[in-house]
């Protein structure tokens, strides 16, 4: 199955690339679980309140995220390519059921393949412009990012 | 298949239904093929000067329409969902390959159904806020998509 996604344009989109020991299932798994969201999907001490997931094409994707000052920023898009194990495509600027949205920032694209016994993970933030991709960048994408794959890994571990 | 799209909300839809005396079909084909699509898909004297269309969730839907005075007004998005003879989905607010674009407007949906010989024909209009639909509305498009309709089932008799 071919990607939907366009060619990788570096002035507009974010990427993180790892090789991690954890089963392409389990990322899987603790992707599309809002109970398992809430243990990995922001840096602590930052917490996840709320996660809601209607895991298909139109489905709902929302988080709410808590500040350790205790400040929530919610989330809401909607899924657009949902294919087991493989691939996982949502965006902000559309709400579920495709209506478009009031405050579009970015689309994400989460690709899995396996490696060995593990998982090349592939996580992609796609911008409409420069401007938001350099926001999404002084926001700490990079650390960010690599940090929440650190506690997904963390918590498959010790599942 | 259950659809993706959310329930109607008249403050934010526009929808246009009605049955109509040619079959599903070729309906179908005259939405999804751009040499048809000139032939039809805005009121006259207006123009379709170009088209292009990649027939998959995620995959291009342009158009660029010429008034009577050569004004060109391109029209870029994507399709989101594609059940043949069934079901078409597409928005502005995405660019192909998803990703977010400047100046979203509108999520489209063509719903066809058998009706008799001949096909149910539902069109909706998605927006984000009043704003957007108001404007939608006063652009005509309760006469803007009637007209188009008519124009279709023209050309498609005439075939």
């Amino acid at each position: 199955m071919t990607s939907p996604l366009a060619a990788h344009d570096p002035r507009l989109d974010l990427v993180l690339q790892r090789d991690v020991d954890v089963p392409v299932d389990l990322v899987w798994k603790a992707w599309t679980t809002p109970a398992q969201i809430r243990q990995w999907f922001v840096p602590k001490p930052w917490t996840i309140t709320a996660c809601e997931i209607d895991l298909r094409p139109g489905g709902v994707f929302s988080t709410v995220m808590r500040s350790p000052e205790g400040q929530e920023f919610p989330n809401i898009g909607c899924y657009l390519d949902v294919v087991v194990n493989r691939r996982l495509i949502w965006t902000d600027a559309l709400l579920p059921g495709y209506r478009p949205s009031p405050k579009p920032f970015f689309t994400g694209a989460l690709e899995l393949a396996p490696a060995g016994s593990g998982t090349r993970y592939t996580a992609t933030a796609i911008h409409g412009d420069e401007a938001a991709r350099k926001t999404h960048e002084e926001m700490g994408f990079h650390n960010g990012w690599a940090t929440v794959l650190d506690q997904l890994v963390a918590f498959i571990k010790a599942s």
